[in-house]
């Protein structure tokens, strides 16, 4: 799916050793980092923020376009957001030298290779919602 | 709707009317309680436990033995974590009647549906967790 980290489809280099399998995190190990990832990647925010990017995939979307299709996103918690995925390189951003400045942001092929697992979570909690509202109003 | 509204992926059938479309959630809606269900579903203590619980399904599995199989997660956490699932329904939980009483949890039928997507979820924080952990040292 993603050539650039060349490690999406799980070569078979990966699991050949325990060596090279030490390199596969495990979310059931207590210091794996794993567990800090997932909670980073999992929310709310992430979700649409990854969608929404998705949707323009290999393209860029502009700060104020992705706040624009983020509605109730504050511009402080866009920029964490935002901030937070280019340094787990799942998106890269470019600075335009214009006056003022366009700040331009799209997914990396890894950012990408998480629109999927990412909307199957999403779909899952759009599809339940209502039942799982009413269990919670009751 | 329009794609903005993060419904395109909606199937035909439930978008036939307005009505049965209102049943389905919108993460993209801004008061739609999608949000603060992905929230609580997509960290990786929910993700541990639906695992764990996921294994034994249909079968229960104790609090005692719930957190020898989650290292790391506090008595508190895990309460917390078991008391959100179960009030949203994707957790049942059982009180046998011994001295000390004997607390059992299992995955109710829609906690089972919950494996998949957050298994694809871990799947991938775990394949690239080596990736982003050198990139975030970097």
């Amino acid at each position: 799916m993603t050539a650039e980290d060349g490690t999406f489809d799980t070569p078979g280099h990966l699991s050949v050793t325990t060596g090279a399998d030490a390199h596969r995190g495990d979310l059931f190990s207590r210091d794996c980092p794993t567990r800090q990832l997932l909670d980073r990647i999992g929310g709310k925010w992430v979700s649409m923020a990854v969608k929404v990017l998705g949707d323009e995939y290999p393209g860029e979307v502009r700060f104020a376009e992705l706040k624009r299709r983020m509605p109730g996103i504050s511009q402080k918690m866009l920029a964490q957001t935002l901030r937070s995925l280019e340094r787990d390189t799942l998106v890269a951003r470019r600075v335009e030298a214009t006056t003022p400045p366009r700040v331009h942001y799209r997914l990396t092929d890894l950012g990408y290779s998480l629109t999927e697992p990412i909307a199957a979570l999403r779909d899952w909690a759009e599809l339940h919602m209502a039942q799982i509202d009413a269990a919670n109003a009751g």
